[in-house]
């Protein structure tokens, strides 16, 4: 963990939520899940993240321990009546494909996210997935905000896009997938897909390919990550989130976006994703010894440099 | 085209086809096509290619002259009353599945490969896509052979396990696609299935993953190359055989397989093939400029180097 007086503030709003996940080979139920919870650990090793949430009274001091144990800042993480959004999931034998079997929203439907005063200066911004219009409801109360990224899924992109596109105007950074790309865009390729989206906004696109790496499309150019070879993979759900956190984490502590920040952030977001997988929940991605994290990555980097 | 008196010779088994490929926008009816002409065309940059195959009378001066005019050997192809091997295929929509709609061995049915002498001394094999008996035919044969190179599919794997075991046992390099690896090791993962395979025999693994890259497993060193990034793909047939020629002229020319060495090769690989997929048949990968290749290679080295 980085000491307190180097750690760089990161605003992160997204979803804290209870996973129900059943994988071919094991299952777990009301695990710690959610955009924010992923992303702001992973963002932990490399910044100080300020999450924004809203939880149910179910939601234990042993679940905010695990953000806290990373010296997440959870101010913003508001406790209301009710109970903590849930989702229930089921994975395909090869873990490309996953049904949700459920989604409760819960105490998500009525969050109207408010910003504390200490977090509205935080330079960088990072919208996890939740619903567009509340993305730009953080945006506008982040007065100090000068890199902002933004995760979203095929969900807003079907049911929300006019918001979407509205927030996308104000945002960086995007981080989607290789489907989602395709569907925002209506483009067939991912190169064009790409520059149809940089076109709504976003200076920098991600495209997230799972197993298959990333690809950072920026004005100057075009890098590419390939994904960690895992030979135990227990668990998906999160890996998205994770990634965003970790890429964005690297980002605000440099405070560069030149090509070689560029590419570690690519780097450090793949890393925390393999560890994210390997386990349920954030157990993958919590009390990771900073060797481990310098082992993989240089386990990483060798697999390009020839 | 490099000179003569630099060409090292590179022997090539394979199918000489005639293609007939019908996309979600063009068709083409009866085109060169077989894993031996992509093959060889893709090696002739780099080596002398020298192929060995079988045609029937169908197969005309013109269609000889794709492989003549890059100066690969045809002193080892066998021209036969019939008709030359006939494959038709349909693609779908994103190209990433397809159709087979006929397939119409021919002349190929009866195709005993018998090596011309000045063919038996060559350093390096690359043994395309044909039956694992024949396969092992040729390399019986290549009393030179330092280097052997071997491509199948999931059609030999299914049928004809037990001669590719044996021909496995022999060759130093096994490229096959992630499904195929799977199906021939029942592993899984990739990695699992890389170390399954390479038990088998083959020291060198190469995973080709089509549009997301390719990666090679070897005792020292894992290395990945992502595909280039395309906007304009016009039929995918013979990227596979594509890639392999590039790789394996590559290995051909510099004598060496050290890491900078199987990197430049998986880089060369990747670039033939990123011509190939750009018009039907070889069209895409006859008479390139050097200047070409190079700034091809050039632009997918730019997204590893960060």
């Amino acid at each position: 963990m980085i000491p307190d007086d180097r750690r760089h503030p990161l605003l992160i709003v997204g979803s804290l939520a209870f996973d129900s996940v059943e994988t071919p080979t094991d299952k777990v139920e009301r695990a710690l899940g959610g955009s924010a919870s992923f992303a702001s650990i992973a963002a932990s090793y490399y910044s100080q993240p300020q999450v924004v949430g809203i939880v149910g009274t179910d939601f234990t001091d042993h679940h905010m321990s695990r953000m806290l144990d990373h010296k997440v800042d959870t101010a913003g993480v508001e406790r209301v009546a009710g109970e903590t959004f849930h989702w229930r999931g089921r994975y395909h034998s090869n873990f490309k494909e996953r049904d949700t079997l459920e989604t409760a929203l819960n105490v998500f439907e009525s969050f109207d996210p408010v910003l504390p005063e200490a977090y509205r200066d935080a330079p960088v911004v990072f919208l996890g997935n939740i619903a567009p219009e509340l993305q730009l409801k953080v945006l506008e109360q982040a007065r100090g905000a000068r890199l902002v990224a933004l995760d979203t899924m095929n969900f807003w992109i079907e049911t929300a896009r006019d918001a979407l596109i509205e927030v996308l105007k104000r945002v960086d950074i995007l981080l989607i997938n290789d489907e989602e790309a395709v569907q925002l865009s209506g483009a067939d390729s991912v190169v064009e897909a790409a520059a149809h989206i940089r076109a709504l906004g976003p200076k920098y696109l991600v495209i997230k390919r799972g197993e298959y790496g990333a690809i950072l499309f920026g004005p100057d150019s075009t890098l590419y990550v390939p994904a960690m070879l895992l030979s135990n993979v227990v668990d998906p759900t999160g890996a998205g989130d994770t990634f965003a956190g970790g890429f964005i984490g690297h980002l605000s502590s440099s405070g560069s976006l030149d090509r070689a920040t560029l590419g570690g952030a690519l780097l450090t977001g793949t890393v925390m994703a393999s560890f994210a997988v390997e386990a349920f929940s954030v157990d993958g991605i919590c009390g990771l010894k900073a060797e481990r994290v310098a082992g993989r990555r240089a386990e990483l980097e060798a697999m390009i440099r020839y």
